[in-house]
């Protein structure tokens, strides 16, 4: 018997079709997390998870979980991804690991196989958080880290709850949350990052998710005239800013590795020409896969900021946006993903992630990993996010070999 | 004879009831030009002008000139600055030069004095720029370098014109621009910077205003994740305006002297936690008394400019924002101020105007100079600009002083 393959055309059609669900004039996506757009998308999704004879199960923040039963009841092996967007995204991000899974299940059920283990394609709620924070709330909502009391109570930047708008989309579910039985997690997903592309490898075999440290810096200088207040009387809130920039800069191209520092956010009052900035707030993004790193990282950023301040005679406060340790994934399955991309004839390498996934909460629940394939440029979160379609089908291919490997395997194993 | 002398508390009670028109809770005024507060704050110092005998005519911009006739017919010696304030100013800013100019006629006046010239105190249109640009623009029409329907036509930060506002509260007025005669002119001004304040001098004989030149940076790198790109792909549009703001800081360090160099507005887009810039807009204000000076500071930060831009694969645009060439007092005026403060026992020095004044434009069309007192903590442009009171005083003295000497002299002096 010739094993079952996935149908190129068919899961391109299908990103296609998704695409269109809240697609933006010249390209691109806007389908922000429980919008009217959400739900159309939801609504098709969930069409073709019937189409193909899943059991459709909605829980309580909104999760989706479609199941192919197995021969036997086991815990299920579980992909799947999320369907929202940010409000300029891409096709792929998220929607591709979704349909992809479905085309896996549709292959065997096409095929007449039924696996060892049930397969479960599932879709969280609100992955971007562009909406409603905080992100991947979905799936810290399904693994139990985040109540769900919580999750509903959460207001997003337009005012409305989650509850509400999960109501009035009408995808309050009653499945259970915190609880629930899940064999493994394998996540595919686009890249959203140049590293594949650059180095033109079609498969990436994700160890780990890195570690996060955002810091929102306040500094506090004295505002005065930019023509008649001398260089040396000055106390410019703005200047510690740019050398607390150039510094991270510096120091995650000194400290190499996975190190990456950015200040993506800065404000200067009053942002005036001729005015010295009295004030300023801006964030450091720090990320390393390695939490002694992370660490070090932000006690050597956190000194300079301060002796900096003191020089200028500008007060500093910070404070911590977000932290995540640094996810690990499962080291059988990151080896079953890259064996499994060898053997199908593809160029394969071990990388983190930058970006954070709903794999990563799976992973503190069941053994779990990712698979990557390319991002054109490393463009995401973007309507210029794209990869190839042989790509996008590599990755499928590994995806329901590896999936098919999982859900055969021996109940001990 | 003894001289007639300032009253110190009649000029404090001025400077203190015109404070109170546009006047803020809490401290500072809020009178932009052509408000319904400056009319206000224009009809009560008209108002004293009347009060002493002067004979007010209004031009065509606005501007405002009392004028105490002299024994004959000579051009006159003029002083004055303007009463228009920015949204958060203080009370001395402007208003400061042109009430301790009606004192100084008040006092002559009551001595029954009458110079050879006459005296006019004026105080002109929309200085501070703050609604309508250019700032000086009342000035520049009275001296000619800009002509009166290009003034009338600007659109102001609410889209409504110059010539409407001056229509709505009445001060489009008939007195000729352009061609006006004036022998000389002394305006007395608070320092607005902190050099009399820290060095415990009273009096500042400026001998002119630095050269400014603003330049608007437009870099466009690569917007991309802050998580997924590593350091060594980054086109970051923020860090180069980070590495340029430290240069233009070291740069002014290093040339010594007057020159100044602040970054004072600076926008990132998209402005996001996690999001490497793609695009950065910001200012550099740089100013020296020296032109060739000011020049060697505009091209070393253009130069450096476009070297950081090249090396982090960022592309640079600017664009001139304003530019003024250095302005040099008249040194006999300047002497003449000088050598009045010591002969009344104040301490005196020299400096430059680190900020713009009406005498600036003025010195196109006659001798001028300027009087400073000190700012307290160099404090301007903020509700907490503050000045002694025995400051402010000794300021008025020295003006009137001046004043007399100036409207005595022989006619071919």
């Amino acid at each position: 018997m010739s094993l079952p393959e996935i149908d190129g055309e068919r899961l391109l059609s299908a990103l296609a079709q998704l695409g269109r669900i809240g697609g933006l004039d010249g390209g691109g996506v806007c389908r922000p997390a429980l919008t009217d757009e959400d739900k159309a998308g939801r609504d098709w999704v969930v069409g073709r998870m019937r189409e193909i004879g899943m059991q459709v199960t909605v829980d309580g923040i909104g999760n989706v979980v479609g199941v192919y039963a197995g021969r036997e009841d086991l815990p299920p092996v579980m992909t799947g991804s999320h369907i929202d967007t940010v409000r300029t995204g891409g096709l792929y991000d998220g929607n591709y690991g979704v349909l992809a899974g479905l085309e896996a299940v549709r292959v065997l059920r096409e095929a007449g196989i039924r696996t060892r283990r049930p397969l479960a394609v599932a879709f969280f709620t609100n992955e971007e958080g562009a909406r409603f924070a905080p992100d991947m709330m979905g799936s810290l909502v399904f693994q139990g880290d985040l109540s769900l009391d919580a999750a509903l109570a959460t207001r997003g930047i337009d005012g409305t709850t989650v509850a509400e708008n999960l109501e009035r989309i009408g995808y309050r579910g009653h499945a259970p949350v915190g609880a629930a039985r899940v064999g493994s997690f394998v996540e595919l997903h686009i890249e959203q990052g140049p590293v594949l592309d650059l180095e033109s490898v079609t498969i990436g075999a994700v160890e780990g998710v890195q570690g996060i440290s955002w810091t929102e810096f306040t500094l506090s200088g004295t505002s005065n005239h930019a023509g008649t207040t001398p260089m040396r009387f000055r106390h410019d809130a703005g200047l510690v800013a740019a050398r607390i920039s150039c510094f991270a800069r510096e120091m995650a191209r000194e400290m190499g590795g996975d190190q990456v520092a950015t200040v993506g956010a800065l404000n200067l009052f009053p942002n005036l020409v001729n005015v010295i900035p009295s004030r300023v707030v801006f964030t450091v993004d720090l990320r390393n896969t390695v939490g002694a790193m992370l660490e070090d990282a932000e006690q050597r950023l956190w000194a300079f900021a301060d002796e900096a301040s003191a020089a200028e005679g500008v007060t500093l406060s910070r404070r911590s946006l977000a932290r995540f340790d640094p996810v690990k994934f499962d080291p059988a399955l990151i080896g079953l993903v890259e064996a499994t991309a060898r053997e199908l004839g593809y160029s394969v390498r071990r990388l983190p992630s930058g970006a954070g996934h709903d794999a990563q909460i799976l992973a503190r629940m069941c053994p779990a990993a990712m698979i990557f394939v390319p991002s054109v440029a490393g463009l995401s979160h973007n309507v210029r996010e794209h990869t190839e379609p042989a790509d996008l089908v590599a990755g499928a291919r590994v995806l329901l070999r590896v999936l098919m490997q999982l859900a055969d395997r021996q109940p001990d194993q």
